[in-house]
């Protein structure tokens, strides 16, 4: 007789430490591998005297899952999905739930879904983050999909999630591919928190010359303030951890950062959205920029920046202002990927729950930290915040940040080290907070050479210049009074 | 008999302007329309007197034609493009040369000149820029595709396109794709530099608070030294065109700048390439943002900037700092560009010709400007070039423009202007100079929590840490010493 409450696929380290949890939390998995000798070594070793039951082969796998059988993917994102799913197929029955929680890129996520419904089965496609602590010890799971999966799958899902306050950082997403996307979005703000870090700290090294240790110590200050998170609080250990000469290993690590795509997505995902999600992209950029390094280091040979002056100000209050900068920033961040998630959302017909999505990321996660649950507070407050700009908590927090930020920022600049994250967040905050950006002289140009056209300014509409219409303008006296139906530059 | 040298299709208004311009060269156009009326008005107007033929049909159309037939489509990028070649096909015979002058993505023409070439017909992408005066006085061409097609059509493109001093603004582009590749990439600078005037406007207009008329003046001096184009010209116009009341048009447009998808496509083509592009970038998103004005008037309403300071600085000194900011990073994004094109050309196997590429770019677009005379210099001086910023010229234009680059950003950043072009080309530029990046610290952060390995940074190599290993660090003594192999955070 079948007892296996869930069945799991792919034991790299995610799938492992996921699976123990799971067995942790009372459920009995069913474990199997492509290698099926990872199966046998892992039941040998990390699942030795548990009740975690071993598959040989998928048919193995299906017949010892209960009914609806429930089995998650944990496998390269991509084409291995889809092997995956048609070795699968055969072996199940309606209603059976087929789980994907590797980082799938949503399009692939709905596609999926539509292909398994036609077949009578389900598919959930769902955000696992917290890396392998995470997947040991409690993760933030996302899932979306066929909506008569979840209460299958909600017990374990909750339980096997991470806690906070009593609630588990789990809950029902939305209609299919909002789990994958919503974890894409994590993953893009991931990008972005971990590249205002990485300023702040070259801001600390390399503009006020502290140690590693030195920067440690604020770090672990910070994590006692509004930063409170996962990321800060590794960070400073990381800063802290010696290689056994006594340097801080970080001192040894070569600065080229990786990507895996899904901060790619979330820009390529704003950008074709139309939404101004520019710190996640920012940080996918600066990793690229990273990467070339060989040209990087020909360029610091004969490109010199500005004379490198000591810091002479009140290094407290510019601790305090960094501090500030980074904190605001972040707000802008996620102000942007709120943004983001609301467009999507709009375009896909999806009824997503803000509050619950922060409330998601708020443990479990890479990104967790205090500030989700004021996000989450935020939208409790008003489910239908227009950003989180508008929240009277956030307002006056930037608000209050604002002139440490721009203190901040301008000394970077002067110093010549990079923060293109700072910068574009604030960017974003005054062309958000502007009435009126001189978008109006892009207007103009485009009606100029391409006869574009362009709207009239309320308050300036005239006999000439009507609200609601198209205008152009014959600027040069030259050109034809056809405007631009067709062709477009 | 054929009478007829070249075809187009589409009448809109830069089809009808290049028809003009091609019968001005001493060429014979026949001219067509799907909506057939367009042709009459045509003939019996603009093109009254001329040697200009038209087509009540696409038989019609290529029995006019001398063989090899040429047909040019001046239709919206798409599925209209599609349309008209399968309509075409039929009519044509081998050799014969279908030119798609629109603004398509490059994967499609590609696909387009497959599929042609598998039946014995020619295909060409060719950008055209230069807006409607463009195309009626002379555009920049930027032809590529089905190599067979270029003798052919050379003489009409190169007498069709821009001198500029005695050489056309046309050359061929390269294989297949790198025509609309190339234009692409031509239309994301032009979003970067309309950004950048438009930043340096504001900054003029909100920081200083000079008038339209001052302004214009200030443009018409740019003109005359390192920003010579074509857009600092039109800006100059605009800001100096005054509505029947007197007031500049240009504080009656409304600030929402629209866009046709170039520029996004452009930086999607970076994020996927990994190419840090992020002038471009920045220059979409900055339209997005301007794009939700009913929301920016919201926030205008709640969210505070810095108290406003009146300028109080040397005047002079201060608009000079921002010449040179706006030249700088107009440096930065063509760089970015460059980069662009050299990461794909890599990735495609096409041999661009970079001097080429800039040379075209010099006369009848959009960019048209002195500067590409100078990129045109570098790249012939070293069609190898690693990037803009090695080029002596370049190297010392940026070194003098620092400066005054840095002040610029670090007021417009406490004014509580947005700059996000002039701030990440600066970010860009000190990130490329940095021999370190800190980068080390997401390397550090991604190995921490989800084990994903990093390098070792040269010089620092010892028994732990080999050169050319994936190296995975134990950081909280807990996890395990499992690195993720098939599941990515």
């Amino acid at each position: 007789m079948a007892t296996g409450d869930i069945g799991l696929i792919g034991l790299a380290v995610m799938g492992q430490n996921l699976i123990l949890n799971m067995n942790d939390k009372g459920f009995t998995v069913v474990a199997y591998n492509r290698t099926v000798s990872k199966v046998d070594h892992f039941l040998a070793n990390e699942a030795k005297g548990t009740k975690i039951q071993g598959a040989h082969s998928i048919q193995e796998l299906a017949s010892k899952l209960k009914r609806p059988r429930k089995i998650v993917l944990l496998v390269k994102a991509g084409s291995a999905v889809d092997d995956f799913i048609a070795q699968l197929v055969p072996h199940l029955e309606q209603g059976d739930i087929i789980i994907d929680g590797g980082n799938s890129h949503y399009p692939d996520s709905i596609r999926r879904a539509k292909e398994l419904e036609a077949k009578g089965l389900l598919f959930v496609g769902s955000g696992v983050s917290g890396g392998e602590e995470g997947a040991r010890h409690g993760p933030s799971l996302m899932p979306g999909g066929s909506p008569a999966a979840w209460p299958a799958i909600k017990e374990i899902f909750q339980k096997t999630s991470a806690q906070v306050n009593g609630d588990p950082c789990c809950d029902w997403v939305g209609e299919t591919g909002s789990g994958h996307y919503v974890k894409m979005v994590h993953n893009g703000i991931e990008y972005g928190d971990m590249q205002l870090i990485a300023e702040a700290y070259d801001i600390l090294k390399r503009g006020m010359g502290l140690s590693e240790d030195e920067i440690a110590d604020i770090f672990l200050r910070w994590n006692k303030g509004v930063l409170d998170s996962f990321l800060i609080e590794i960070t400073a250990n990381i800063l802290k951890f010696k290689d056994d000469d006594g340097e801080p290993v970080l001192a040894k690590i070569l600065d080229k950062a990786g990507q895996k795509g899904t901060g790619k997505w979330t820009a390529i995902a704003a950008l074709d959205s139309g939404t101004a999600v520019t710190l996640i992209g920012e940080a996918v950029f600066a990793r690229c920029l990273s990467a070339i390094k060989d040209e990087r280091m020909r360029a610091s040979k004969v490109i010199a920046g500005p004379q490198k002056e000591p810091f002479k100000g009140d290094k407290k209050q510019f601790i305090d202002d960094l501090e500030q900068a980074l904190y605001a920033s972040k707000i802008i961040s996620y102000t942007q990927g709120f943004m983001l998630m609301r467009e999507t959302a709009q375009e896909m017909g999806w009824n997503l729950n803000y509050a619950g999505i922060a409330k998601m990321w708020r443990g479990g996660c890479i990104i967790k930290s205090v500030f989700l649950g004021d996000i989450t507070a935020a939208y409790q407050k008003n489910p239908k915040l227009e950003s989180l700009l508008f929240d009277d908590f956030f307002k006056k927090a930037v608000s209050t940040a604002q002139p440490g930020w721009r203190r901040i920022n301008a000394q970077a600049t002067l110093w010549g080290i990079p923060t293109p994250a700072f910068s574009t967040a604030l960017a974003f905050f005054d062309g958000y907070r502007s009435e009126i950006l001189p978008a109006n002289i892009i207007q103009a140009q485009r009606d100029y050479f391409g006869a574009h056209t362009f709207r009239v300014l309320p308050g300036k509409e005239n006999e000439r210049f009507k609200a609601g219409e198209d205008i152009h303008v014959n600027w040069t006296g030259r050109g034809g009074n056809v405007s631009a139906s067709t062709y477009s530059t």
